[in-house]
């Protein structure tokens, strides 16, 4: 076990906007955490959108999908972890309250959540997080690939939601970084799926793993068949609006995105009358996601546009930003 | 075989308001068709909302919930029905259409439905239905308790839609008429329901039928742990906000009425936060509603206000509009 230095490059998010730090202090573990030397981490629209002040009103170290290495244990009973190589889960329940008993520690009301609420998160050096976050993540699974756990996990989180079954036709809305992965993942789990989008390079990409896909512009009023379940992934209330126009009556919409926007065009009745079922959907299980990668089942590597080194981070932020950039990794 | 008589007693709407008539045509059934003698009839939400020009701009006899026998058949194939007392479903799909071949008929967009849309109701003496939406009526169903028959089919429709677990905790908000059956039949399939309510005369409808019961302004601020399932009856914004509170993070918000008004606050971001599922529903299986009415493991009686005879029809709908009144029948 080598020595942890006192201080780490980090990026974060302090009330004058992003900015590098060559000297954060690194964190003690707890005696039920470690502290994990980040190997890679990726960038998410959840990360932008905290740039630009989406609800939490986060200040500290930006950053949830990463991939690390355990450096420490706060407790020599957790010795069995040095050295691993892991993925993380990002939410941190209390442990105490009526959710966490209810095994709801996810929607625990006084959670924090690495790199967005009220916990330092992973584009950095080091994180601390509790041991019960940890995944071990296979040989088979390349750095790169490992950034996309969360997010794969977000995807196949559909299905631990929705039944889905073999016969129903689904389509995913929105060709952005999580569109393809969940576009990828339910085309592992369902049969037809048809990944709805603006941008004809991002479809290649999940064209190229056998996923159907469509430009938004070919929905032509009427001329698409409903399906029976419908992915909002573009977080805009116009794809909101499509989606429903999409979903067959007594269908499921499924919304993976949050929206900066109302709706304003959300009709309850209509949703009662056409027995439509809404499903709000985000984290999900990381196990599946880790065994969909080692076994190679899902590639979410030609999502990559370009890593950049940690020092590099306000660039990358910038680069994450720009129009039709798919996934930007920091390498620490 | 009585003989049919060629005009008959019915309750219109007309662009000028409901009236009586004394002398309105009787159909005559096609040949997939039965013509039903009705013997009791209920007035329900929908019928009182289609007189304040609910969306569809129907014209015609009204009523869609009630009990008859089969008076005539359009085709001696069918016989076998004559004289049978039935139940009668009130959507009349296209037979043609996408959603027709996908046995969504009850969904086809060129739908008729009894006394709602494009069909006269059953606010008469005679209506003709097609055979293939007939459900016979045990002989221990009372007339009055089979006119409940279609709304406890609503009710139970959410049994279909979703999976109920036995550890679930449900709330329905909402002390109406289609409330309490909700409850009740919440109560007949789950284990733990509470009916939460602002009327102690209609709570205790339910609550002797076992459902425990709530005042709504019994539950305070965070006083009230929030239930896995709730079901959404008063169909009122306000209704609306306060069943959002009362579902956890992961549960499940059932929306069973139709919303007059804009819902403003809907929040889709929180949906997808708190992993909401929202499930719009509406009409339901006839079968398990009259098994429950036969075996009177239901019974909605206690529900009647008062049975008016057909000709105090329009006196019958605005007693049905008074608050605090359950449920009004008419017999023809």
């Amino acid at each position: 076990m080598s020595t942890i230095p006192e201080t780490m490059r980090a990026l974060l998010l302090t009330d004058g906007g992003v900015r590098f730090e060559a000297a954060h202090p690194v964190a003690k573990p707890a005696a039920n955490e470690a502290l994990l030397r980040v190997r890679m981490a990726g960038i998410c629209a959840t990360d932008l959108e905290i740039t630009r002040g989406y609800k939490s009103g986060f200040r500290g170290v930006m950053g949830h999908e990463f991939v690390a290495e355990v450096a420490a244990v706060g407790d020599t009973a957790n010795n069995q972890w040095l050295g691993k190589r892991v993925a993380g889960e990002i939410n941190i329940g209390c442990g105490n309250c009526n959710l966490c008993r209810r095994g709801l520690g996810k929607h625990c009301r006084d959670r924090s959540a690495l790199g967005i609420a009220k916990h330092d998160g992973v584009f950095a050096e080091y994180v601390a997080l509790p041991i019960e976050n940890l995944h071990l993540v296979p040989e088979t699974v390349s750095d790169e690939a490992a950034t996309f756990v969360e997010p794969l996990a977000a995807a196949l989180q559909i299905g631990e939601q929705v039944h889905l079954h073999p016969a129903d036709r689904m389509v995913v809305l929105g060709d952005g970084r999580l569109g393809i992965l969940v576009a990828l993942a339910l085309h592992r789990q369902a049969i037809d799926t048809t990944l709805v989008g603006r941008t004809p390079e991002k479809l290649a990409i999940a064209a190229n793993a056998g996923v159907k896909t469509l430009l938004t512009s070919a929905i032509a009023e009427g001329q698409f068949s409903p399906a029976d379940l419908v992915v909002e992934v573009t977080g805009s209330p116009q794809g909101f609006a499509l989606a429903r126009t999409l979903v067959r009556p007594g269908g499921v919409l499924v919304l993976k995105s949050t929206f900066a926007d109302a709706l304003d065009s959300f009709d309850a009745s209509a949703l009662v009358v056409d027995e439509i079922t809404l499903v709000g959907s985000r984290c999900g299980p990381f196990a599946p996601a880790i065994a969909l990668l080692a076994s190679g089942q899902i590639d979410p590597v030609p999502l990559i546009h370009a890593i950049y080194p940690l020092e590099e981070g306000v660039q990358a932020l910038a680069k994450a930003e720009e129009r039709g950039i798919l996934k930007v990794l920091l390498a620490m």
